[in-house]
């Protein structure tokens, strides 16, 4: 399965576990490649409204471009959501950061397991 | 240009519509497809959601299956969105109606040009 593909398994395996939980939740078409800022996916229960990059990881350390997460801020700001990263390491469960919890250096945001499990969010705490 | 790219075309066009317009706006990814309830675009100014399904049409009468309908319906409920069928006629600009302005039938819900000139809004009337 190419790159493109398990980003896209993966951002379908979300959408079902919000469907299951009462959320309305779809995929962004062309989130990266539409001129405009954008996210991932788009959920909402009526009251709150989430935007989500969402990323999987093979290795310990996951880093998101400075564009991407500025992007997420840009649509966020602009559409009234909440910017949250998704990240699911392997054979681990989904964990949703805060911008704020990620590690920023110049270039970059990132992630590692230990970061995201000790800041991150269960799926069940994202939409308590 | 077959039908699914003109769909998606015209889809693309309101996005451009909608950020022009300090909106934002993308395109749900397999909204035809998908096995919940969907829209083809969502939009959003922050204070008001709009959940949009987008039609074109050479002939003077636009159908929509109830099903199309019932769909934009349900998923506007669960996620806290306007519903709006945005038509563009041949030669017309979009006009936006709403569900309760369509003509409705017994499998389906209609559009005749005339209809959406006399009750349906503008871009411009309809962000406003």
């Amino acid at each position: 399965m190419n790159r493109k593909n398990k980003g896209t398994n993966a951002e379908r395996e979300l959408i079902h576990l919000f469907w299951k939980n009462n959320w309305a939740a779809h995929r962004v078409a062309g989130s990266g490649s539409s001129r405009y800022p954008a996210c991932d996916v788009i959920a909402s229960n009526k009251i709150r409204r989430l935007a989500i990059e969402a990323k999987t990881s093979k290795d310990p350390k996951k880093y998101l471009s400075n564009d991407e997460v500025n992007q997420l801020k840009e649509f966020s700001e602009m559409f009234g959501a909440e910017p949250w990263i998704a990240l699911r390491f392997d054979r681990k469960d989904w964990l949703f950061m805060s911008l704020e919890d990620m590690k920023k250096s110049e270039n970059s945001y990132m992630a590692s397991v230990e970061l995201a499990e000790a800041k991150g969010l269960l799926f069940e705490e994202l939409i308590r």
